[in-house]
């Protein structure tokens, strides 16, 4: 499949009208061809009010054809063959064997969803019976959610595969029968292009009308802040930094019509060492957060960014463990040359504060990110709030808590998270118990002895938290919870058979889960 | 119960620093005994900052413990006896059977909420087995949603016991485990008292901590924003004007962490008269419309204030038919002075407007509302924006559309709004099904053949709608559905029994509802 650089609108690939990019192979630091055609305010416009008018056909389908199509999208990816993991290698400097695994999870994701629909209890259906003799009468009244509407979707820099054109943002969407207008990410729109292409073909065979999927190529803010400005957008899901989603935030806050935004965005992953596993195990678990802080070459949004213990010998071993193999580590490729330089910066500023001691520092080299061990007290990093910011990338801050309730205080003072992780034995338990009361206030994901890379496409995942690790602390962007982002409720009050959709029907002809009069059944 | 005008703070009663206003008798056009002392800034803080303390202790008791909670306060609303209906007559001009029926309401909707702790299936329990022989294994992991945390919520108006001290947003927030921090409204504060007083004393009895509830009194802008702005505050309940709820969006979105804001707003309830239904049943759906229109002095979110159907004699009928009804009817005590003179103001904009007819008016007097039916064209209505704005009262326009195709144009220009009506009769199957698409995109509960007043207090209410019905569609702020704004979810990976929450634990001990591995069971 030849890259084209051309957009993709109502399913014709269509060349933008306002300049273009390249590419980069951040590898051999070079441009990649062909040019990407980056469109224009008019073409934006137009993917949207395509959405817009595919939207009531889209919702409209049935389950099971919502289910084909996501499917379909799965076998048109498998299609594209190694051609798309050739270019992902490519335009994000990522392993085979990382980017095939990617490749699974997406294909699993849509698959996942599909199974969702097929089950039908997403849809959250109730009803409440009439009681004609009640005074006054009470009507018949039948809940069902449905699909919010067009969303924008943003892909992620980290993600080529899973959190990108046909990642888990778009398949929630689909599955909740919203069309979606997809921002491609610069730093692989061959990738990009290569899927979409996938997701259109699979509009075709499914008979869906093109206007369900967009893909819009372009570079910088405006574009985002048009497609969040559209008024035939609903919602937004996004992947990236902080500073990005929070300009989103604001667009879609500014509307007319204010619409929900789902930012995933900045997350420094806490984990809290305890005293007992710490003096059992403390090697052994230096050793692990090292392989977890260097996988991916840390570009990951549940990277081990803080480590929190009690001060003494045994977190002396944790450290030397930790820094032995961090300082043996090498430097390794960035997703692009803006990511490296970031984290480049970000480590030299941590490496120069005046409270926090290098531990071990592997060498950088331009594009490429070495691994980098800091520490602090928990004093100083109780008092100073730029050591809580995210550095992205394989870097993470070592706080020395002079006792166990320090630690509390800090874990106290953290901002919201993805992530918290406990490392502990049977010993720890108390411990555990008091930070666990904090740590659910503060994040959507508490693990024990694991470490957070790695997260479980799912029923029971939350990949989400509390602001700033998301936008909005009632949402997950991956698992079958993720489709709740894009649904809203309705009510149909003494409607007639033939007109209510089939999951109200009577007798629930689809046999899916149902709520009626406060009991769920199959009844 | 002597009603001693101050605020509730921490579980004791407290004069407010900031000044005092009184309550006002709409009907005798009289202020009323005693003062009302005004928070200022320092104890709003205070009453923010208990509730951030007594989160904790009160999210993590027991959903027994908390349906006891909810049942007491209820139980102790009931104590008051009718000293409460005597001073909400009083403060409201609203009649005592109305009155005594929203006390029922309010006491059942408390019951309605234990009831749905003891079922437990509102924690959307989810657990994924661990799979130790998949490479990678998968983790054990467990999902529940929590309380969000304090929440800020604003006393409606219009409903001085139902959506106030102890109404619905109250009530399912105290059911997720949300302590509150109330404002009351400044027309009823006398009424708020009591009702606040239940509430303390139940949590006495029920051993509580003081800071999961206070009342906090005043008027103006200030002290509601201030409220939503404080860090402790983690979601917002309001249910008022578009302006209102719109400068609360605002605060919430300028926090440096901002929350989500539950806004019941404006909405214009279209009903749609479909035309063999209006041939068979003109006049009498004109009077029940009247009939609508005018319960409560109009004013109910839910009021029908726009009707649409095809010009033509059966239209004619039912105009007739509900120009005498409205035309007959008398001016009643409004709510306050402010809400008369605001709607007394609509109508005189609505009847100086040159594209529009008026059918009825009742005279008005001081402090009270007579009913309005004005008329106007599809083809006006789709041209002027201002016609599509709420007048709070027993105020309605008609729409007189050139045709089926006009009426849908009507009803695809409007705003989101809490509920739409379809008047039919079998033979306007074909044309119901076409209005309801575009129905369901606009608004959260669509009735056919009945009015919008009357809103169930059930399990598949939806009392919401997409902006600016509420300023989030996603949500109800009426039946069970209303615990969802509050909650959010929180994922344990790998947690050891002992420190998992019961509702997670092997073998379900709490015998709910539970999803395995994708699967519903109580296993």
């Amino acid at each position: 499949m030849t890259i084209t650089g051309l957009a993709l609108i109502g399913g014709v690939g269509e060349r933008g009208n306002d300049g273009f990019f390249k590419a980069y192979d951040p590898a051999a630091l070079a441009p990649l061809e062909p040019c990407f055609h980056m469109v224009d305010a008019a073409q934006i416009d137009r993917a949207c009010e395509l959405a817009g008018a595919a939207f009531d056909q889209f919702r409209n389908t049935s389950d099971e054809q919502r289910a084909l199509f996501l499917d379909t999208i799965a076998e048109q990816i498998i299609g594209i063959g190694d051609a798309l993991i050739e270019r992902a290698m490519l335009e994000s400097g990522l392993p085979r064997a990382r980017l095939e695994g990617e490749r699974g999870r997406t294909v699993g994701q849509l698959r996942l969803f599909a199974g969702l629909l097929r089950e039908g209890s997403w849809r959250d259906v109730r009803i409440d019976s009439a009681l004609p003799d009640r005074v006054p009468p009470r009507p018949d009244m039948r809940m069902r959610l449905i699909g919010i509407g067009p969303v924008a979707v943003f892909a992620a820099s980290n993600f080529p595969l899973a959190f990108s054109v046909a990642g888990g943002d778009t398949a929630s969407a689909f599955a909740a029968g919203c069309p979606v207008v997809l921002k491609a990410h610069s730093a692989h729109p061959g990738t990009s292009e290569l899927v979409a292409r996938a997701v259109v073909r699979a509009l075709e065979i499914c008979g869906l009308p093109a206007g369900v999927f967009a893909l819009l190529t372009g570079t910088g803010n405006g574009i985002g802040q048009a497609l969040v400005a559209h008024p035939a957008i609903q919602a937004v899901g996004f992947t990236g930094s902080r500073s990005g989603g929070q300009a989103l935030m604001a667009v879609a806050a500014a509307r007319p019509q204010p619409i929900p935004v789902y930012a995933e965005m900045s997350s420094i992953n806490p984990v809290f060492l305890l005293p007992r596993a710490l003096e059992q195990r403390g090697e052994e678990i230096g050793a692990g957060f090292a392989a977890s802080l260097t996988m991916g070459v840390g570009q990951f949004c549940t990277n081990p960014g803080l480590v929190l213990a009690v001060d003494g010998a045994p977190f002396e071993r944790f450290c030397s463990s930790a820094a032995a193999a961090l300082g043996a580590s090498q430097a390794a490729t960035m997703l692009t040359p803006g990511i490296a330089a970031s984290y480049q910066r970000g480590v030299a500023l941590l490496a120069a504060h005046q409270s926090v001691a290098t531990l071990a520092q592997a060498g950088h080299a331009e594009g490429k990110g070495g691994a980098a061990l800091f520490r602090t007290s928990g004093a100083a990093f109780l008092a100073q709030h730029e050591l809580h910011g995210e550095v992205f990338g394989p870097a993470s801050l070592l706080v020395a808590c002079k006792d166990a309730t320090e630690m509390c205080q800090v874990a106290e003072c953290l901002e919201g998270q993805l992530t918290a992780t406990i490392q502990m034995d049977d010993g720890d338990i108390d411990q555990a118990r008091r930070l666990l009361t904090t740590l659910e206030r503060k994040v959507g994901r508490i693990l024990v002895n694991g470490f957070p890379t790695g997260v479980e496409v799912s029923t029971a995942m939350v990949h989400g938290g509390p602001f700033p690790a998301t936008s909005d602390g009632r949402s997950t962007s991956v698992g079958t919870g993720a489709i709740n982002r894009f649904l809203r409720p309705v009510c149909y009050q003494n409607m007639p058979q033939a007109l209510l959709p089939e999951s109200l029907r009577d007798p629930n002809p689809a046999g899916i889960w149902r709520r009626r009069d406060g009991a769920l059944g199959k009844e």
